[in-house]
């Protein structure tokens, strides 16, 4: 299997088999058994997750976040219909409820069927699950509904677009309680240059510029491996000074996390000088 | 171009032109124009580097280590022919030599015709070249000459395994000063789990447990994009308590470094919880 732009590519050896390939009104779903990283999810020819490294990303796109909050509430999931994201929201025992809107019951049902290890939260009771366009959902969504918006969705540039215009993060943050934390995957600096730039500055003009911040992390099979998460802050909160070390060495412990740590909450951002230049003065 | 092993590839598309093509009595050294990676050195079809993400790899092979110093004085390269670690070294205004060895002088001669940007130090009066086996150097060597040692090699599984035995280590050790570091490619904790446990256990051997550290960055054109440096200290230095982050900050500015900064010197230490796991306890 192949996932390549013009330039570039990525190739995992699968064993032949495809184990769930289905067209929706949106897109190309498909699972392959791949032979170096597990079970594989691809949305139209692109690698969303592999069983092996899933867990670098869900992991990173919530917990710095909810650990800023420290103690979640309510917090919603726009995509993900994987279920690796509100596997980890669940973990928090402060959570009352987590809200998810897909687009695309498809992959919750590829997902359920064949990745069980990232799945097996659906059936969670705390979970309400909306198979809706997340634009709309956002804007019926009462003011100051959710604790933390995390946007688990595809990137950037493409189908998904609207999903990160200025107009999509205003309903975003006024969905969000007077504090609270909006996480989206926040595309490769490496791979995907200018769509990094732009929703840096999309965020900085909803958020403020002290109260958006990027964080980094490895995605070995994401192109170029170098991803982002960006964060956009309502009201007064901030990365490190509302960050409690010891509470997240206990959490990460307790849940047997295998990527993020109470180091690396701190550690993850700060950039290479090149990522700090291309959103700096902008 | 692809670089790959049994389960996965990086493929990257050049423009036709392969522009050197030779073997020398150890390998055979490419280099091809890249469409997206600039001119890309390739060693027996593995990537060795690209104009474009060079600096990532060389940046942190180097400045880690000879920050924690601050003013080197002696330094010996082993292997990097291409010329990166000899240019990012000779920054050190405290700089009195560079001895680099290197076993193969089509590497040099390659990466002078054609990538100038990597290396316009060879002719550096600084520099004192040998093309010479790195490990008959270092037998040879007198004890306590260098202040650091920066093995810019290829990987530690193949023909190289004797660059990363505890023999081979113990010479390094023996001729850094009382106070020295040894810094080393350190593989990848993703693509070569076994190597990169194998390299840091021997290095826990030959210089003690707390004075074995590994560090990450992010290596685009490396498979998984996950890689590492490794240090041996030897004598009372650590890579935090001996680091001044104020000269550090003023030493990346004035020389416009790309990707190592004052703020990632202290963060790269900080690794993900199943690399900890993987070099904990042995």
């Amino acid at each position: 299997f192949t996932d390549r732009d013009q330039n570039q590519a990525l190739s995992l050896r699968y064993d032949g088999n495809v184990l769930f390939n289905e067209r929706s009104a949106f897109q190309t779903v498909r699972i392959y058994e791949s032979c170096a990283y597990g079970k594989m999810l691809t949305i139209d020819n692109m690698i969303m997750c592999t069983e092996r490294d899933e867990f670098h990303y869900h992991e990173m796109l919530v917990h710095p976040a909810l650990q800023i909050l420290k103690e979640p509430r309510k917090v919603l999931v726009i995509g993900g219909g994987d279920g690796g994201a509100i596997r980890e929201i669940l973990r928090y025992p402060s959570l009352e409820k987590v809200v998810m809107v897909e687009i695309d019951e498809l992959v919750v049902t590829a997902a359920k069927g064949f990745m069980p290890s990232l799945s097996y939260q659906f059936d969670n009771p705390k979970l309400e699950l909306h198979i809706d366009d997340g634009i709309k959902f956002l804007e019926r969504c009462a003011e100051g509904e959710f604790d933390a918006i995390i946007m688990d969705g595809s990137d950037p540039c493409g189908p998904a677009e609207a999903l990160f215009s200025q107009k999509f993060f205003g309903s975003c943050r006024r969905a969000l309680k007077p504090k609270g934390i909006l996480a989206t995957q926040g595309a490769s600096p490496m791979f995907q240059e200018s769509a990094f730039q732009e929703l840096n500055l999309t965020l900085k003009t909803v958020f403020g510029i002290d109260d958006t911040h990027v964080l980094l992390f490895h995605a070995p099979t994401y192109p170029s491996g170098m991803w982002s998460v960006q964060l956009g802050i309502k009201g007064n909160l901030h990365p490190h000074l509302n960050f409690d070390s010891d509470h997240a060495a206990i959490f990460c412990q307790n849940h047997g996390l295998r990527y993020y740590n109470e180091q690396l909450h701190l550690a993850a951002f700060c950039l290479p000088t090149f990522v700090r230049k291309l959103i700096q003065n902008q």
